[in-house]
């Protein structure tokens, strides 16, 4: 038996999200088919962030058992031979058997794009927010700044997510722009059930003007999400990358 | 009755390429079921450059005639309300009667992309070639120069066309590279069947080292499309403009 650890890349668009559900596409069932495609074995995947339906991924991590006797360094080209081009494995390698892609997690990196037009946009409409309004991004960087830091984000975690603990540690969220394009950069050590996109729809908010730069921390203290902004549509979210100690071996 | 012109922008994925046909979805049926949903029309219409399946589109031109009401410059969102969403009109306006996109065409532009990678590739393998080869891109920009001007461009020109003149003027033909890119820009009065792709495809040959830079010369004297490369994938491939004189309107 041995622990296999994937790095993937998807395009969210055509599934349902990662995690399996019934009579739906999801990134969890293609990979699960994959997996039995390869081995006949039916394995249980874990997964570092359970990504939602039209978000997408540049290096989200699973590992799941087998006892198969492809090389771990094989699975990579094994299992993109059998998934759909929308899912490709990056990386795969043999880990400690108690590696868990979630717990483990010292670090995830996600990336928010807004392209900045309303027409001419279809190629970017599956994979960026695509608006055309003037935002006050100087004040929305404003904001990022009262977001970094260790806080209770629970003004920003969606219903329906059983966690109890909503502090996190927000290590970085940056803004970049030019002309046609802004991208949010934010890195914790965990995010709370839509965090990133409840913090993006603030950030918009601010950056139309209906919100201060300052009343994020309001926000933040009030500890309610019906004092946040909406939720920022799925599209322009990426699951960059997810960091462990010693590389993930564990 | 007035002649409408669209300028139209589309990824081509999900299409057997713009020119109507049985039993497959294409970029013409699309447009005239969005033509007859909004006016009961039939209507029948021309276009600048009838792509291939899987080739893109940034500034298509087609023109079509209608006994509506609606305004010209209104059919832009009117279309756009009925088209899918990987299919939308960048502009609209009514033009002279005898007005045809293709025949009043002074100057078309496309653009052929490479994207230099092989692995991690999920988000471009429908918008661009993808490879990781080594091309010694000083070679391909070499023969670029000699495809540069009034030539016949047989031997670049697919079986299948029925076109008996095959001398056209390519006013450019250059090479753009940086370390995730290729693209080659090549304009011309017009374009034979498939010929943008045969040329890239023989520069490939050229990057590849698999033909000198010269040989270009001698396959543009051929007149002979078995001297020409291998035809490039149509996931590389925009039609980025079309230029008319008076702005279209003739």
């Amino acid at each position: 038996m041995a622990r296999i650890k994937l790095i993937l890349e998807y395009d969210g668009s055509n599934y349902h999200g990662f995690q399996i559900q019934k009579n739906a596409p999801t990134i969890q069932e293609k990979l699960e088919q994959g997996i039995f495609r390869l081995t006949g074995e039916k394995a249980s995947l874990l997964c570092a962030g359970r990504t939602d339906a039209g978000v997408h991924a540049l290096g989200q991590v699973v590992a799941f058992d087998t006892q198969s006797n492809i090389p771990p360094a094989k699975w990579k080209f094994a299992l993109n031979s059998v998934l759909p081009s929308d899912i490709q494995v990056l990386d795969s390698q043999e880990v400690n058997p108690v590696f868990h892609p979630r717990y483990h997690a010292v670090k995830k990196k996600y990336l928010y794009l807004i392209y900045r037009r309303e027409q001419g946009t279809t190629f970017y409409r599956k994979y960026a927010f695509c608006t055309a309004e003037l935002l006050n991004v100087g004040a929305m960087r404003k904001s990022c700044q009262m977001i970094e830091g260790r806080r209770n984000f629970r003004s920003f975690c969606a219903s329906g997510s059983s966690v109890k603990d909503f502090v996190r540690t927000v290590t970085r969220c940056r803004l970049r722009e030019n002309k046609s394009y802004i991208k949010m950069e934010i890195e914790a050590d965990g995010f709370l059930y839509k965090m990133v996109r409840i913090i993006m729809g603030t950030l918009l908010e601010v950056g139309r003007g209906n919100y201060p730069a300052e009343y994020i921390k309001e926000i933040i203290g009030a500890q309610d999400r019906s004092m946040a902004g909406p939720t920022a549509p799925p599209q322009g979210l990426y699951l960059v990358s997810v960091d462990y100690l010693n590389e993930g071996t564990v």
